[in-house]
């Protein structure tokens, strides 16, 4: 049996993954802030998935977790993970003691990548878009997590799309991320609310023309990064999570009138079928922390990593 | 020994490569028009390369041809060579019977690619970026160029950086093409001229308006596609190849510009050190024909695309 846990900024998802592949038992915590708690919280997760969820904890092998930072590779040091308090911590370091069983650390997209690839029958080339606070992908050719040269492999976010759009955290104008992640679009608006992407929504089909533009905004972001990721790394399929995608078919329907956009415009873009290429993660999916158990339970991992990457 | 060919749209380039992977011979001819003066075209070099350049033709074990066409995956089908007049044709079966070695077919930038990673020393990870009549790139990981799904990987040219730029031939605007693309550039100068793009260049060093707004064009599409296969596919090194190029230093120079804006408004773009990470295929370089003959020469060619993309 093997563990994965997503570390999110908030919430820690935990499952528990049988040989046949199938989720056995699954919990979920609030994540501590900084090192030490975020270490205790995987700790506890584990522990509940033993006690709440009737994992036999004896029989589990390894433990994979992602975690919303970077990762020094070829380690397990996870490096400016700013929402969980964490700037540079040896988090397999710091289990492997209590737990006895080998622990794997990767970005919490790329997981996020392998287990949407998994969940979608684990064959081909698929790339996970993540629309949250940030916008990032994850690229999976054949089971491998493209990682590329110096780690930054899918970082469609900082793509700028329009020299006229707005300004990017980064410092940019117009990237991927200021048009459709929803910290900038938060920003923008500047209302409070509990989900602020859905307020956006809800007030441009009441015509707030700040709000339309704003949601016109995700649209165009994040389909110049489903094109991106298609006419790149070529993939197959575009699954698309994050907080942004809570608004499910409304985010959905306006991404693919964007793409209908393009295909209209170019007979080329047409034939790609982009459309039909894209796709949701299902509501409270487990992928992250699946895929994270696949990382951990992975006995070539770097080995894999180097067939494709040196 | 190995012969490899770059089949352009004027001239076709043949080396020939001995065990040691060295060029022991080089021929150019022009290129015939239609499938039946292509397939003479490629016949008519490697004689060539013996008569003309001393090379042993009995020593000859594969041949490996570039073609600026689409090909169907798995065979050695060329499709919509719309440059060479070739609609639908399958070349090895053409070439076999009468070179009675293998002939494998690739698509032309994707043979440039890999030429221009063996040649700066086959490791890591190495786009390939062809700025001709219009831009593609090829992306080569660890001695694999990648396909991706669909045949598309590397297509970059027709991704759109700005929403209000030049209309594109594929239909959309402000795609990279449209804004770097030779043939785009020509057009929208409008003025006759055997190499336009250098036209424009020292128009644009006159002080012409036009010159000046087109030159700075191709600056945008090129450090655009630049950041677009850093922030995808993650490449060590974007080798910029095509005949764009021709304009050398004075093009590099304001791509460098393009790239210092960026880092100079984003910390992260900086640290990305994409102006290091940049340089152009030297004028002549026989990148193409040597990596078409590395393909032709691949006993587990298909087995290798099959090991990255399924």
């Amino acid at each position: 049996m093997k563990v994965g846990l997503d570390v999110g900024g908030t919430k820690t998802d935990a499952v528990a993954v049988d040989e046949a592949g199938e989720i056995v038992g699954r919990v979920r915590l609030p994540t501590g802030w900084g090192p030490d708690a975020v270490a205790q919280t995987v700790l506890d997760a584990i522990a509940a998935l033993g006690s709440d969820a009737g994992v036999d904890l004896a029989a589990m092998r390894s433990v994979g977790i992602g975690i919303p930072g970077q990762i020094v590779p070829g380690t397990a040091r996870v490096t400016h993970a700013v929402n969980l308090g964490v700037e540079d911590f040896d988090l397999a370091a710091a289990l492997t003691p209590a737990l006895g069983v080998p622990v794997q650390v990767e970005n919490d997209v790329k997981a996020a990548a392998l287990g949407a690839y998994a969940l979608h029958g684990g064959t081909g080339t698929v790339g996970y878009l993540n629309l949250g606070t940030g916008v990032a992908a994850g690229i999976v050719a054949d089971g491998v997590v493209q990682r590329g040269a110096r780690g930054t492999a899918g970082e469609v976010g900082h793509i700028s799309v329009d020299p006229h759009g707005p300004v990017c955290r980064c410092g940019q104008r117009g990237c991927i991320e200021a048009l459709a992640g929803g910290g900038s679009v938060a920003e923008r608006w500047g209302r409070l609310g509990a989900l602020p992407v859905r307020d956006v929504f809800d007030a441009a089909d009441a015509g707030d023309p700040l709000a339309r533009d704003l949601r016109a905004g995700i649209a165009v972001g994040a389909a110049a990064a489903v094109r991106i990721l298609v006419l790149t790394a070529d993939v197959d399929l575009v699954v698309l999570g994050g907080g942004v995608t809570a608004l499910g078919d409304r985010l959905l329907g306006d991404i693919a009138a964007e793409l209908d956009a393009s295909a209209e415009a170019s007979p080329f873009m047409r034939s790609l079928r982009l459309r039909e290429r894209v796709e949701l993660l299902p509501t409270g999916s487990p992928a992250a922390a699946f895929g994270a158990a696949l990382i951990g339970a992975a006995p070539t991992y770097e080995t894999r990593e180097t067939v494709t990457h040196g």
